[in-house]
């Protein structure tokens, strides 16, 4: 770790997304929501009337779905893509989406305010190079079986490559426990407020893997002081096309945001 | 799980700790403090002092280590104990210690208002029966390589043998990451509080096993509602028998306590 | 790691197991059988005629389960204990039995010849302290949450103590992966084989948790060089009341016998 | 699982890998040797050497190393690619390479006889469509942080795009221990042999992370009746660019050939 580190640069480096400046002296928590994939003009015109009515800046949602499975719904690819475009020009959202490997990685570097490098695509040097090049803010999710080394190595390789806006996602790791999707890393976290100079942003959706804790851990994650939340949220989660078991009913994602606001206040920051 | 589960009673079970109450409606967070092992009974009665002063009333300090190595210190033993006894008489102060193995567990039953059970004897007949048939507050521990359903279950044979005051203790798992000691499971106490009708008290202390972090986890911690904290504080950390890296100076212990009482208050509970 | 090191001591300790001798310059594989639990004395006599018929020597049978759940069969106990005693007297084989707990290790070391600490017992100091006062040879089991480094550790608390007749069995971590039970460690093997002087014996039974690869597993395990192997065999699987999903049936340990011999034989080893 | 089940089709495929082949009712275990990154011509003309003085036919080395730090040694990329097809043309080997990414997946398959898919890059659709495309031999690698499911599933992946020349290649996973560099998961092979209808080659040098154990390590893999093995050797380790630790001199991948054949046949199998 060198350009990353607290003994390069002692205070959390600032990244804009859309209008909005996360890290530095902001103590702004961006809370950014969505569905889990793009599936439709509808769909997504109904979530970015959520964040609208809700003050929010900035909407997610997957377009490229890097499923294990080749059985499994992939995803609308570039047409996904320019509907979060035309979300982005109708609403004036700041978008959000993930890279699946290099071959499209020029496309949503493109098209989308923050690169999203999924956990699947961490160790991806095609992906990491061409995001090196951009001075598009990169959110870098942890890979599940990825060390804190490793994970900072690769912030490394884009802020070593001159792009300073690298931002890391823990998104949970995997472990013995099964009960639970993943298990979401606080004492990672932990260390990478105290090493690192990079903001980050906590992915509790995907950790759990369920619904009905998302609210609780995310007032564990606000309350650790961080720059942002991440959380899956659809118009209809039981007709979801992908992780349908862990998206929040956009009535949930609204009870949410209230229920984490004065836990953020608590700690000195404001959910944006 | 039954006994232990929602279906079969849907609110918290309340736990009394002394004079003072966790669980059903209390809303209340108790924090306890105090070294990792009694050393001397000037330890312990700085330790003592630094609790009366806070307001808090409940004392932890180790008596029988479970060292792994035959080569590390292993406690003051018995002695060690009476000297717990000492601060409840002088300070009136509920105490709380580890038994190691069934050899002992009767004298600690003996002489402490909570027993705890430690991560590596989670499994011990030995010892869930002996604390099955006492009514006095056992505090579980979840094995550092124990899934949440054996951790339950280890809970259900206390419950099942009529011990009703079994509180549950999550305090980090072993993964592969090696940057920290051990992953503090918040999906797993976000799963608990869900599935189960016991108290939770976590342990930020033990997993992250470096005194910077232990402020920001156990604000974590809070944020999610829990029925207590369990927090490794030494008069001087710095030639502490064990656990010299985690434990918080008296200072920070006082630091900790203010830091974390809005977030409590943020989610509706309060420090105790 | 002091006594148990290569750097103490640079050959493999000896071992004598009823009649026969494990470790040294034996080149001796010792093949262990017998069913999970004892159940009954009709059970354990066809177990202990199945070893004659094959010229083995040593009876596994577990009487102290060590079951997590209190819903679960929790062995005959001292019952079975004396049916392995009797095998004993009436086949002249060894037995080996598992001790759960502090409560009853006394009595496990005066009846049986090898005392086996379970996985979940192997930090017990309570177990580790009398087996390190008796001469009996101690089969301990790794924890399936346990580095080598506390592995070994344990071992050392007993050969400290003054025991020299350790042996070390590996039976499989505790991963993320759940298609198998447990994850057969021969990396580690490999590790205390360059770095110990203990006798090893191998356990793939519990550590795949199913019969259909405990054979290709077997000869792994022999392929190494290794002390001994414990294979669970149940006269009707189907009927086991513990494990019934990995023990094998008489004739299928018998072909793993017919099996692993010519493997053993192929790295200069042979099957006693 | 679908077409890479053995419900969908009962025996092992065949591959052919220039001009040997493994799988079917061949009963070859194929060794691979090679330095861990091609690095000079002298080198890797040493390599080949040592292959064609023990009669073997198949040279590994990286060409673009999946370095996760951007400090380390990158691997030559296409330069290195011709000097392995000098190879094959010079002395009539067949030639294995790693993709890292999909950027230089075309030229990876035009010039190699196998292509190896590693195990940061398993998930890369990218890779996995072009691979599916191809008909030449593709080594998959499990990630260390994979699931055998989705380990299959990647496979499928290229099964269900055309190319049926899949082979599965367990390396190590990621555990708790640290002792040793991973842990090669055999309780998976054991699964994944039962199961599949694919090849498998283990790669024990990897999973290790020290040259001490490679031999032992080789023999259990061996005694499994598996078809391949990967072995990294390096003329000289002390100054090799990566994986310093883990290759073997030539003189111990000699020692090794001889070591393993016997192991081999007392299954059945032929060292090729």
């Amino acid at each position: 770790m060198q350009l990353a580190s607290r003994a390069y640069r002692n205070e959390t480096r600032e990244v804009k997304i859309g209008n909005v400046t996360i890290g530095g002296n902001t103590k702004n928590t961006l809370l950014i929501g969505g569905p889990c994939s793009v599936e439709s003009e509808e769909q997504i015109q109904q979530s970015a009337a959520l964040l609208k009515s809700l003050n929010l800046t900035t909407l997610r949602g997957g377009c490229y779905k890097p499923r294990t499975s080749p059985y499994s719904f992939q995803g609308l690819g570039l047409e996904g893509l320019k509907l979060l475009v035309k979300m982005r020009e109708q609403h004036g959202l700041a978008v959000i989406t993930e890279v699946r490997d290099a071959t499209h990685v020029d496309e949503v570097i493109a098209h989308t305010d923050v690169i999203q490098i999924g956990a699947k695509a961490m160790y991806d040097q095609g992906i990491l190079r061409a995001c090196a090049k951009t001075r598009k803010p990169v959110l870098l999710k942890r890979g599940f079986g990825t060390t804190l080394q490793e994970f900072v190595q690769a912030a490394e390789f884009m802020l070593s490559g001159g792009n300073e806006n690298v931002i890391l996602c823990e998104r949970g790791i995997r472990t013995f426990e099964t009960k639970t999707r993943f298990t979401l890393d606080l004492c990672g976290v932990a260390y990478l407020q105290e090493y690192t100079n990079l903001p980050i942003i906590l992915d509790p959706s995907h950790a759990l893997g369920y619904r009905y804790g998302v609210e609780r851990l995310s007032k564990a994650c606000v309350a650790m002081g961080i720059d942002g939340l991440l959380i899956e949220a659809h118009p209809n989660p039981a007709v979801a096309k992908s992780d349908a078991s862990q998206q929040l009913t956009h009535e949930s994602f609204i009870a949410l945001k209230s229920a984490i606001e004065p836990v953020a206040n608590s700690v000195g920051y404001k959910i944006i």
